[in-house]
């Protein structure tokens, strides 16, 4: 019998439950994966316009647009680019915010292309400043800024633009340029109105909120995007939206669609119906309300510094200095079977990021709670003790809102 | 957009993982489910063969056994009928212990079959007691006992039957009658060791340690047992060992088998090999032995009286008088997700069990006790707080062993 | 890169599809396979009660009665035994056929438990005489005769006997004996109307025409039936009929249902629904009548010689004498990856079955056709080419009408 | 029990298995849909680098490559995307031939991106001339075409590049452009050698040979490639080779790959080595033999003229003049439930496609045979019958050597 005993685990963490508590890719309901796991079908064929057509009025929903919505086989990053490439001309002057790891991989992608970028640093502790923008775009007189780019939900840093308030600042300096709004990381997540609060180009992708493997991105746009489109000027064939919507009239795409990702597609926008999108939006609320609480009594800090800033989908922690976030989430992982995101770029190691985002309730935060606490302890990072029963406790009573920010 | 908020649920906690925290069914990993997730094949041909004759194999390695097992497609219930009517015939003596749900079923089973039951109460906090054991066997002078037939782990109490301490005893009564143990719930979690504690005929199942979907059970047999089939009397057919082994001895079965949780047998049998059985057994012991911290920690009872007889599988809690267990529980599930155990028979209203076997680890745990000690405040059933975080705390060192049995 | 060239097959024919033209197990469609790779529920909670009781409703009808129906985690020789053990008393006279190799093990069975079994021969080439039924019943004047047991479709021969017309002779015989019949291999592919019909216990299982994986059995049965289960001597727990429907009542079984089948024969229902029962009868006659064609063109005979009592779900082929049909069907699982049905018993060697039952189609069909014909000229067994084409040409045709039975 | 009489279709023949009989996508095996069915994992974590870094040695071997690879999650037409923006500058000079649909839109493509696209009509029923290319490189001399480019096998007319040959002849020209190859709908169906035939760029996507859902795409590139892109001045980004190389070391990527798509490309790549790469190929050079004989004995003429060029992939047909391909392949899926690939653009409606490529074997061809020689018989397009029968009697024989080209 000896050959069967060839586990060689010390204590076996690693059974049960992987969980993923990253802020992306998130955990997949089981009937989203079983809606993607079926057989490929024609896609010239009438089965498939009637999927794709239902789609577009889906994913306009939870973008909350009567606009166009544009679907690409690729991961958000594409659909980024496909903003740039459809809406401007080398040379452009764009404002955008380094403001995290996230926004400065934009910034990069902008430069890649010619655009002529002013970059305003945040500290990656902030998000945009809607004055700031208010200020520049005053001072545009001669319209050199074509767009405004910004992350409405920093993954890296847990903090969130307030889309509103920027808008609000664009229109009282009366000035022309786009508002490019990323919400890779808030779509489905954190409430928003992609028609409501003017956004040109809004840009998402499938494995966050929506609970679906990676690979598949979205662009949606206004009317005012696609009359920008029409004399942009970078090369452009993948990410056409032209291109798109010639083939999108009919059901159809110019290429091969992920055609188990768009019946996964389907299964989450149902998903998100039945519960009622802001109800959605009111459990992340809470999620991240209880994440804060027990970071708080922690005595640890979060990156984000302004109270109106915070991410409901992700809560980014700062270990204390001298201190290796890194080898914390190591532990995590091999003795919890729990995976945390990481700090990126300037906070390589110096956080730890708590995904809370998509397919998530409070018992898996409770989980997240216990395992950030008792990793903290095994890594001898100075902290608190108590906090996941902080958290917890909200949990129990049920009534997060005198916390909420 | 206004039929897409179908939403109705209120606060959202049904979104996120449901918590099975059963003691069975329970979680059954991706990788099983993937493994049944196949096409049937041919259950008479060789491909199907090798599958099957690889099973007897794991399946062996599993009781701890060199002899014979049968599989049958069925609940674990069809194997307990199984072990009766292949070895005893009507009239026959069998010694019995009402120490729970599943031993009460055991003997209303017996009783229906003509045996001769003697019956001895246990009061459903402990399991049987070995020293009576050997005074009733010492007693029975003329072997009238056929057959002493307990449960291993009573999964309805969180009690544990001593084997080795009862097949001692019978030993020292020097007395020929059979050993049927019923391992259902703690196969896969808690050291069973059929050959060397002497066991002749161990009842088992798909839908606990196994990890399984229910449907498939198991008999391990004893020479011995095999010998008493020969002249038992009760007739049978579909559990009919002797059937079986004959289209067994070329891998098959005398009627079509349950082809596609086989395959997922195939799987279980594999991880439980990677983990290592051993470890697996460790790994239960330190979930028990956290689940019962908390329980002290909550100034509540365990059904389970002594301290030797703890289940590492299943923890069953009373509630104090006058509160109401199923309330209790009904609130945990809609507010967290989460579904535990609840009270049979005698103990119907009166406790809940917190399932931590199989595919169970230490944040799914965590998550249990977190959302227990949330629905007991809920409930408003009395407890001392903190329970929850005592475990936790355990978790945190690493260490259990001080606090184990 | 050598490593890489590992495949050893010569031919290649493994790849593709496995087409498995078997009478049972069937083809599993994916929506099913799906429907079962669902994480387990409380099988004593609300979520499953709606299943189950919904369940209890769509299975009547596959059946067509208004009456009970119980539903056992087993194989389909479960259900026989159940049938059995619910309704008979040792030294019960029944009437039984010898009409193929699961008429045979059925008889086994009830002798097993000691019934008084009147068995008759019919050659295995067709099925029970009704006229003989008659004679037999009115033969027997005092009653001896307490059941008669019938296989509607002998999955063995593809005979099917003439329930309608066996409930006939009972009648005109006027004799209270029971009418039990084995519905496993016709249930949602042949006709079969349970009250209608008079039938007093319907057996039948999933993974033949209700296209799931095996391990789920099914009893329909008539009030007197019920009425004699009150006074049946036969010992029974597994599959007693009076704690099952205490359970079954709100929804529950009285130990571990096999809830992820429970899941596919939900998602099987759907499908029978949506396609309509009656659509799904001209379609396995259709399939039934253009293998038969295929046969006659071959200038082989099939083991059925009533043109009456052919099966539209399986079909067995005679091969000339002095040539071995499993040397063939060895050939066709090699060569064309396609599993075919054996011969059983006294057919062993003699016959082989195609099975085109459940999930089956046209070019399905096409397929099993061609890969058999091929197979007969690379066995070397005498026949006219072209009786795959003819099929085919009855399938471009579209008009089955003139050929059928 | 009248609602579930549901069903209104009339024949039912959408029942069964879909023939999924395109050029793509194909079938899924089973084994890849479970494999793809699994939970996310961390991307930037130690098991997803240790799955990422075998993929690239497996993608290796199937180019037949020691050289660098790229996987992108999008669709092939982003890999001739990331071909075009990696290695040319605006205004560069290429060869191309439009030989087919695919063809057709990479020209379109390039020219977008401001190449000076030097385009050769081949009249879209034979392969780019390697003659032809010879005389245009010798021209020349200035070295203003900076590559040629070909598709490999033009899934649009079921045509085959001679590859080797247009290596030759661009060697014999002594002429240093580049050698781009979409080899799309040839991996892992047809031969292909990278390295031996001196291919600068491979493009290669997840849906056709390698069984995958779409949403994966391939550039296998030569060093040489990879020199030019150090000075290549189109703009890029997500297809930027540098910045997948930078992240790919580690076994990492830049942005979220395809997870789930990844996990399924392992499973593709063990079926291919199973099967042993060159015997994957001699079963499609057999499917595709079976498919040109029965096309040529039903009277029809395929679109491919040249006997060199035929692609054993897919088969395209021409229908006769004055007759509807579309209205054939329309009856063809609602008859048969089976999906033949249409004609696109300059063969719109004039012929159609069979797929026989990936996951294909002899009897889902004789499947597609059958349902298509009903299908012209129903659609009342002149053949001559018994094509169907043809190709099956080469599957009997076994033996198609002396029908290849």
């Amino acid at each position: 019998m000896d050959t069967f005993y060839t586990g060689t685990s010390e204590g076996s963490h690693r059974a049960g439950w992987h969980f993923l508590q990253l802020p992306g890719p998130t955990n997949i309901p089981q009937r989203i994966l079983n809606a993607t796991a079926v057989p490929a079908i024609d896609h010239r064929g009438e089965d498939f316009a009637e999927l794709a057509l239902g789609l577009f009025d889906g994913v306009r929903k939870v973008f909350k647009t009567r606009g166009e919505v544009f679907m690409f086989p690729s991961s958000g990053t594409g659909a980024w680019e496909a903003a740039i490439v459809n809406t401007l001309s080398p040379g452009d002057g764009v404002l955008m915010f380094d403001s995290g790891q996230f926004s400065y991989l934009w910034i990069e992608m902008a430069k890649r292309f010619g655009l002529n970028v002013d970059v305003v640093d945040t500290n990656w502790r902030c998000g945009p400043d809607p004055e700031m923008i208010a200020t520049k775009l005053a001072d545009d007189k001669s319209h050199d800024i074509k767009a405004v780019m910004v992350v409405h939900n920093e993954t890296s840093t847990g903090v969130t633009a307030r889309i509103e308030e920027i808008r609000a600042a664009m229109n009282s300096a009366n000035h022309p340029a786009l508002l490019f709004v990323d919400t890779i990381s808030s779509l489905g997540c954190m409430d928003y109105r992609h028609d409501e609060w003017g956004v040109d180009v809004s840009i998402g992708g499938s494995q966050k909120g929506l609970m679906l493997p990676p690979g598949l991105s979205f662009n949606a746009v206004s009317e005012k995007a696609v009359e920008a489109s029409k004399t942009a000027k970078m090369p452009r064939c993948y990410w056409d939206w032209q291109w798109m919507r010639e083939n999108n009239a009919t059901g159809f795409f110019p290429y091969t669609p992920a055609i188990q990702l768009l019946y996964g597609l389907r299964e989450s926008i149902s998903m998100l119906g039945e519960e009622g999108l802001e109800n959605v939006f009111k459990r992340h609320h809470r999620l991240g309300t209880i994440a804060r609480a027990a970071v708080e009594a922690w005595g640890l800090d979060t990156v984000c510094e302004n109270p109106k800033e915070h991410s409901n989908s992700v809560t980014a922690v700062l270990v204390p200095a001298g201190h290796d976030a890194d080898a914390f989430r190591k532990i995590v992982l091999e003795k919890f079977n729990m995976a945390l995101g990481g700090g990126l770029n300037r906070y390589a190691g110096k956080i730890f990021r708590i995904g809370h985002m998509g397919h998530c309730n409070d018992l898996m935060l409770a989980s997240s709670l216990t395992g950030v606490e008792a990793g903290l302890s095994d890594a001898g990072i100075p902290h608190i003790s108590g906090g996941a029963r902080v958290g917890q406790s909200l949990m129990a009573s049920g009534n997060t809102d005198s916390k909420a920010a």
